[in-house]
């Protein structure tokens, strides 16, 4: 889907490097870049760290922006908190992936939270993070954080522990773990979960990815009674709006969240807010069409 | 802020012609041509249609992509549908630009409207959309529509009638009609809309016109009692996401649209749904900033 070009542009001027991603070779994003800090590869993928002019510094994974300085807070605040609000105390936390510590960081302004496991399957992105995203690592160096670094699948599997939230940070249904996409992975999920937990999905792109979401939603609403999309808009996620699913065994929304805690939250925060909680769960109809439920969003 | 570059792919087997704009030469977006449609130039500005790979065809004046035929239908339905719906039964509008009819098929949705007035300063904006664009063109046969090529601020001033809507569809605050961004016209808006009746502004990307929104903001609430930002994604938008502020002398939401009403208009869309129309009002914190509006976004 996504290719990087280093080519100079043509003007004799002012040659500069530019990143330059398509979507069916069709629409294109462009960066300009300042330099690359980082070009290396792990056993599992391309890894690369170079500062641009518009966004700061950004991390590529197999040639793919994960997440840059400019708007990571966008996508680590909107993965974490609806899904943490919806635990009156959640105390125990899996993020599968999260090996950049965005999700930890936002997980850790939670004050019940006692215990986070990170569970990423590549230690060279978290040594990258250590290195160029100090704003981003903090989490790790937190005595409640635990990390592993081994297959999310595989581990949580095999760790017979329940979490009050399970937060599933993978990039890329094609990345290097595609056993995250599975309906055996949602059903480990599913039975990993508190009785008041709730597990968040993130379902990328709705506009490129529609198929994959219908099968992605179908196969969740199996194992989870209780699903729910809702969206952020992210200036550097492909056409600039990312989707995410909210599931579990009991209805959520920020109702276990009261208005001081959830006060206390939005001041440590930058785009997430108890008016961002609510709309961000009110969809377009062509979002919802696709999630298949009624434009109305009645639930 | 933007630029055109035809520059060819260094790709000897499939060389291509590449729209390519830039956000302070930073932060780009590009989009592969089949062909240009036209490419000519009015007295206020350069005119051009390409025919694109992703995203349909394409308008641009004065090298800015306008609109796409992929995506319009967001733009289009989230500048007329909430103004509209603040009133109970809107009769009289005023588009003022919105010579390409895509805000106008939006308007003729409301069986309630009797007149819809386009005061476009541009004729040849709308004879490239007679050629090029069928789907956008059939408004301006409607018996409903009057069609006026005029300077919208000075017929506003001179038409001593009133509206229960007026629509600012101006596309770009540098662009031909500078008088469309003045004090002096949000006062010819107030004076000129009925006590039941809203105006909307176009206050573009939220992330590009920060100041130049806190200035908007700021004079239209010294004519406006009443002053609500939303929200749209749209994709081909530069950082994907178009605000706008809905005006009045009196609140306005939803409120005068009931039920069976609003599943008639929806049941006509694509993304603008009962949803969205309160979900739009809900925004991210660091809008709300933008915005100077609480972050609670309470009434």
């Amino acid at each position: 889907m996504t290719s990087v070009l280093h080519s100079p542009l043509p003007n004799s001027l002012d040659s500069s490097y530019w990143y330059h991603s398509q979507i069916d070779g069709c629409i294109g994003t462009t960066l300009k870049i300042k330099h690359t800090l980082l070009c290396t590869a792990s056993p599992f993928q391309k890894i690369e760290v170079v500062d641009t002019y518009g966004l700061g510094r950004v991390l590529l994974l197999a040639g793919t922006v994960v997440f840059t300085e400019k708007d990571e807070h966008i996508y680590n605040e909107m993965i974490a908190h609806p899904v943490l609000v919806a635990h009156p105390a959640p105390r125990t936390i899996c993020i599968i992936g999260g090996g950049d510590g965005g999700v930890l960081r936002e997980v850790l302004k939670h004050p019940s939270v006692e215990k986070v496991t990170v569970v990423e399957i590549d230690s060279m992105v978290t040594d990258a993070i250590n290195r160029f995203f100090p704003n981003l690592y903090g989490g790790f160096r937190d005595p409640r954080t635990e990390l592993v670094f081994e297959d999310g699948y595989q581990w949580l599997k095999d760790c017979q522990r329940t979490f009050d939230a399970i937060i599933v940070d993978s990039y890329d249904p094609g990345g290097p773990i595609q056993s995250l996409g599975t309906e055996d992975f949602f059903e480990v999920v599913g039975s990993s979960l508190t009785d008041a937990g709730h597990a968040v999905f993130l379902t990328s792109s709705p506009e490129l990815n529609r198929d994959k979401i219908r099968v992605t939603a179908r196969d969740l609403a199996v194992i989870f009674p209780f699903c729910k999309p809702y969206l952020a808009t992210l200036p550097s996620f492909p056409l600039g709006l990312c989707s995410f699913l909210l599931c579990g065994k009991t209805p959520a929304g920020a109702g276990e969240c009261d208005r001081e805690r959830m006060e206390r939250l939005t001041e440590r925060c930058r785009y997430y807010c108890a008016a961002i909680q609510q709309g961000a769960f009110l969809l377009p109809r062509s979002v919802a069409d696709i999630f298949n439920i009624t434009a109305s969003n009645d639930e």
